[in-house]
């Protein structure tokens, strides 16, 4: 049976990205793999066409596809909305909330070839190779009440921070579950030492660890996580914790490896329907100019293939050929130095096409 | 009149290095300084001693202070306590709220003399000084309703993050001051693309900026900021944020000048009382050896005297006096490599003295 994918560009190097991973997606099929392809409209694209970041028209489809491989959001043109419900962020938030994509997967990958764009030591990266494991559906993202409102003649603003036992729970399985298939170690991340959500938070982690007796559990609070992500990354194998400490942490260990152009990540639900995004954003000052890294995005194919489609041979051989392409020497701007040969997105699209 | 001071030793290394930085203080006096020093019982001291990590007797000593010296609290002997009212942490939370010790300074600054003890290329970090403004006696450490409690047959914690316009406001006029006083760039950092709370942080920050048209303000979101913090650090001068988001960022940032050991802070309220601490913790297993760095703690009786004492002369004889010991090579264990001199906690001090 085909199985549907949703492409949804958005805005920025959105369009750009997304076109370089489709030719792969396209070459996948060409290899045999049965599948549909669609477009729709999210974020400001969404918005300037429909009056919404999030049709009703995208999420249908986004309903009826297996994977969703989104390019990014967002664009100053957008951020001065009063109406707050229709900043493009909302769209990919409603995405994650309506199809309930609690599972992000966040990888934090030094690749060899790329060593010297970190800004850290080479002997504190190298080889790093962290997954974080964040809970993209609930938390403070989510949670009600919220608002701005008078009290006592000013104005308050409020947020609320709630996990229940179940959604820990499920969160907590996809991670240890990952640590079981990586090296066995599972660090969670709360503020245990002050917050109550994030003492139930570990609570329930700790019970689930008795089902898992070949993963090692550690707890660490958010800040010393936040320092040790600088100091000594790669203690790390695999680190969950919620939707705001998340956020921070895998952009600062993506940031480590210094090409946050080349890191994919996967959202999925409970029946292995996912979307797959690069980390990075919509970049607005560089779009349209052929300067944008399409890696990230082809990478998010290899794991929409990995942890949706169940294609793991077809996975690693776009892994394998975007290795090969930095073994070859090229990179777009945001990755080249001296000695290596400067691509645009199309030529190094074509590059892993070639490779593949 | 003379000017009382209260020394808070806490747990673990806290003792050891608040002697050192007591032999400054009596050294301040000796050169003319009119204080009176007393000490307290906090964290897990006091717990042992009355079963309160913030004992009545130690508050009111606080309250009657005019600055307040603390060590540092917390260890593993009291991470299993059931109720978490007793926690060492609560008797730090308790100073600052019932001391209203609502503005937090947090310097990052990178030593010349230590720049290799960084985990970050020198290039990236040399000369870096950034001065982190947090929020501390509010947001979600502080915010109603809070707990864990049944709700449709599963548990559920929460917490709510809240902060008022006049909170707002008067940390951010902390902030300006400090930039206008540093080099005039002032970066908030919110979330304000989820959370309303911090469209209201942004809004108030806004409206200030009117007040200081010498300071350049700009905002950032937090994951972002996380990832500038590792990429660029360099481009901040002064940040300010809210008490959850300001504990992550300032102890990445003190991460990222190799030495923690060295960074101290400040807890003010709006009379200019203030505590005083260094930003490590209280390192348990190295406690009682003489192996703990005195320095953060020396330089915090220097900022104890820049912020309330108001005596920037004496400040600044402590800031060069710990200069110089830096310069002849002597070195804790935390910060020594081949070629410097490793003296104990007690010899560090000795030599700020003898410097002094
Ligand atoms: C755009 C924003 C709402 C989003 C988030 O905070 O989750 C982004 O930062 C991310 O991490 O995917
Ligand atoms: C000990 C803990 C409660 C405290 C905090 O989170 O504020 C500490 O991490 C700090 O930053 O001073």
């Amino acid at each position: 049976m085909s199985r549907k994918i949703l492409v949804l560009p958005g805005d920025g190097i959105g369009p750009e990205i997304t076109a370089e991973a489709v030719k792969i997606l396209n070459a996948c099929r060409d290899a045999g793999l049965d599948i549909t392809l669609e477009e729709g409209l999210v974020g400001g694209a969404g918005f300037e066409a429909f009056g919404e970041p999030l049709p009703a028209e995208t999420l249908d489809k986004a309903k009826a596809a297996d994977a969703i491989l989104l390019g990014a959001v967002g664009g100053p043109q957008w951020d001065k909305l009063e109406d707050i419900s229709k900043r493009p962020e909302k769209g990919l938030l409603g995405l994650r909330k309506n199809l309930n994509l609690f599972g992000n997967l966040r990888p934090a990958l030094l690749y060899p070839q790329l060593a010297e764009a970190s800004s850290l030591k080479p002997e504190v990266v190298s080889g790093l190779d962290i997954m974080i494991v964040r809970e993209l559906t609930g938390g403070i993202y989510f949670g009600q009440p919220r608002g701005i409102e008078e009290r006592e003649g000013q104005r308050v603003g409020f947020n609320t921070y709630v996990y229940s036992e179940s959604e820990i729970e499920r969160i907590g399985r996809v991670a240890f579950e990952m640590a079981r298939k990586r090296n066995g170690r599972l660090c969670s991340v709360d503020k245990a030492n002050v917050l109550e959500v994030t003492m139930l938070w570990r609570e329930v982690m700790e019970r689930l660890a008795a089902d898992y007796p070949d993963v090692e559990l550690s707890h660490m609070y958010v800040d010393n996580a936040a320092m040790q992500l600088v100091r000594a990354p790669k203690q790390f194998d695999v680190i969950v914790t919620g939707n705001m400490f998340g956020d921070i942490l895998s952009d600062a260990a993506a940031m480590l490896t210094g090409s946050i152009g080349m890191l994919p990540s996967a959202s999925l639900n409970e029946s292995g329907q996912g979307m797959y995004e690069p980390c990075h954003g919509s970049a607005p000052d560089i779009a349209g100019q052929g300067l944008a890294n399409p890696l990230a995005t082809i990478l998010s194919v290899a794991m929409m293939l990995r942890y949706t489609l169940n294609e793991t041979a077809l996975a690693e051989r776009i892994e394998r050929a975007v290795g090969s392409v930095l073994d070859q020497g090229l990179r777009t701007a945001d990755i080249a130095y001296e000695g290596t040969r400067k691509v645009t997105t199309a030529e190094m699209g074509d590059a892993v096409l070639e490779a593949f």
